[in-house]
């Protein structure tokens, strides 16, 4: 079918393939099928569900707000939804008051992403890639436990008083093998090694660029976490991976022209990146909400806003959003002079 | 007298009533009037006392620091000043040093008002609203933990560790009525209903269409809060409605031009303020400072911001902060093309 | 040698002249002095190394990154690092990830400095100043908790339950004339009465005017938070004096032009730093963070982004960060007509 048709099963294939900068059907499928590998496995089917309901409800939204009509073609409109469907019941226990909150928060993240599109993006230059899902997540998670008909899931709010000391033993190489793949999966808020492996075949098949760089953003988080002595069990579950993996792939590949200096500032991206979830994950903790995707959000916008120190020709607008795609999302007027 | 003269008495009246988006000075009596029944009620004079320094001081501030003249006979920099000087003594014990924060507060809110109103409003055409009441508030609420000269009244910062499980029975029609007007009266943190009612009559004199919205807000914060079983002793206070019902007010009728697909986007929000009602109530408690109309603010900003979407005339510029004027207060430039 | 030559070692003084807001390498020599003799008397020196290592590493990625010549070498892109620098390791034990970490800190604070350059600054008019160093500080110290080769000193994240209640008795002349430099040092993280001394004599031989604001800024500090009944011990140190001194310097000396108006304009600035010391004390302690200049960064953003108020020639650019210099820092569109 023809790109840019308004057909509804593209338009929400490519929104859950836009999580990985991606506008890529095949690629969408893929990722739901590794989403439904993980249900499969867990048994917990809420989670696809609720990503299913939220990419069509935060399309249908777009749609009905009369966003531009090539961004939600594009799938631009819909990856927010996507990760707030998968995100809620991870966090929330199901209930009908989960599936009213899953449709409101979905509709809610387009709104956020026109939001965010408006002022962030028009005006600063600074593209809103997740930052919609992580503040739509982080009010529904902290709301829940103001409301008797939803019940948070893990410890709730807390002072996390005993932290880790000492450096851990370096994993046995099997265990840094499933890191290395559970860091892809978890972008997806799944902690499954075959599921991590899909999404990156998915990935690879969009685009040779984009896989390589998800691959050495995984590496470099294992390192630096590992070496800095993060707690084993989150390091373990591919926590402190997903966030630099994201990092990576939009600071080295998406945002900015490939050349040796921005694979260097790329390199710095990502080590921040691993050191800012460590710090967001003790920040957030007394609101008892996860820290989502925030440190890759935060560390790309603070690495973008002065995007042109290293975009050397100032008159071709940096590169959008989309592999493959040169959409001038960025606004010129951006490029200070 | 005549309309933009600076007599200071129709300023403060005006900046009395402008909480409710409404320019009109037997309004903004009522509203004190309203204030005036619950201190007689309570025995509580401080806050209503609290209020009157707050609004005289932040308009003298804006006369002094050259403020446009229009916006200040307006009652635009008087607002967030008769807030702040309600909600001061509401959560802090009179001192003397009670009172050398309630004036500085009061003036530094019109600071604060002008800083959004340079930035927020003039870039990215987002009205400040009561958004400097909420940050004066925060910082001098919590500030007052740190000096022994200020005793705030409740419990303090704190973790939320138990939150209420399952649905509570539906309140009885009487209860209902009662919350239905304290909705409205928490807007100036008053628990009364007959305040609230009083508050409601000053809102329909000025304008029918913002007094519906009104009901309408405080109705469907009344659905959304018990179906979704927040806590019945935060509900019956009224303290799950007045964020919603300036959302309504808002979104509905004072910032976009009404049409159906408006009144469907209001309802949106509306009901997204209830959740995020919820949800600053646990995000703030460890700073142990209240929400104050955060859930408001922050909904309506995200709500304004993308506010082209449901304005089909670019051309004609959205209507102001004024119930009645057409002010061009957003910025055209914010009307991406 | 010639002014504007990319010397490296007056880059490196002016850098550290620059945190408040003066660019002369004499200073910047006398401000490393302070911190040394700071280290001899405490026996600690891994604070003025890496006060050291982080001026050069800020300024050597600045070079790297192709910053704006003119502002290295002025030591504004300096000014962030040596800060970074000198707190990481006041707040956490020194190990070798600690090493890694002020390097990789001062690298990002260059590029948060260029961030806020790209959209604060230059879209908004607000100037950066030590904003870029309370982020990183904040993330790094936060994260320092999550790495087990990191050992935080001090508390950690906690709950202030208890809160200092009435007034103490004020201080013997003594104790105020050591509060009055510690204000001063603290600046620099230095709780020392002679190295605060030492600052002061530096920032009078490179202005008169940014001398006598200090010291009034000093002055109402101690005034205000004894007033209030802020906690004696913490009074003591110096801790609700630094931000403050920097306030009055930048509202009253450095941002706007000075008159009457503008004098008073500070002084109420200067005042409200100090609440919002007392204010952010509270809202940090959870994360387990010190509030750094933050009372400072924020108040001052509030005050200087409504400029144009107190600015009495429209035409002329508000003064930017340089004392002596007249740098159009400021964009002349944010000067509203």
């Amino acid at each position: 079918m023809a790109k840019q048709s308004s057909n509804v099963v593209t338009d929400i294939l490519k929104g859950t393939s836009q999580v990985f900068f991606v506008e890529n059907a095949v690629t969408g499928a893929l990722f739901f099928a590794a989403m439904a590998y993980a249900s499969y496995v867990s048994g917990v089917w809420a989670t696809t569900v609720g990503a299913s309901i939220g990419v069509v409800v935060a399309t249908l939204t777009a749609r009905l707000l009369d966003c531009d009509g090539n961004s939600v073609a594009s799938g631009l409109y819909g990856f927010n939804g996507v990760l707030v469907g998968a995100a809620l019941p991870t966090f929330i226990t199901a209930s009908p008051q989960l599936w009213a909150y899953v449709i409101v928060g979905a509709a809610v993240s387009t709104v956020i992403t026109a939001a965010f599109s408006a002022t962030l993006t028009a005006k600063w230059g600074i593209p809103g890639s997740t930052g919609p899902f992580v503040l739509t997540g982080w009010l529904m998670v902290a709301g829940a436990y103001s409301f008797g008909g939803l019940h948070v899931t893990g410890d709730g709010p807390k002072l996390a008083t005993e932290y880790v000391q000492g450096l851990a033993p370096v994993p046995a190489p099997i265990e840094l093998l499933q890191i290395f793949f559970r860091n892809i999966g978890q972008v997806y808020l799944l902690g499954n090694e075959i599921s991590g492996a899909i999404i990156l075949l998915g990935i690879f098949i969009a685009s040779i660029p984009a896989g390589i760089a998800v691959v050495t953003g995984s590496l470099i988080a294992m390192l630096v976490s590992i070496g800095m002595g993060a707690d084993p069990a989150i390091v373990s579950q591919g926590l402190y991976g997903f966030s630099p993996v994201l990092t990576a792939l939009a600071v080295g590949v998406i945002f900015l022209k490939a050349s040796p200096k921005v694979a260097l500032y790329a390199l710095l991206a990502t080590v921040t990146t691993v050191f800012v979830q460590g710090a967001l994950d003790v920040i957030v903790a007394p609101a008892g909400v996860p820290s989502f995707t925030a440190p890759y959000v935060l560390t790309m916008y603070l690495f973008i806003a002065p995007k042109k120190l290293l975009a050397p020709h100032p008159h071709l607008p940096v590169a959008g959003h989309l592999v493959g795609h040169e959409h001038a999302e960025a606004n010129p007027s951006t490029e200070l002079t």
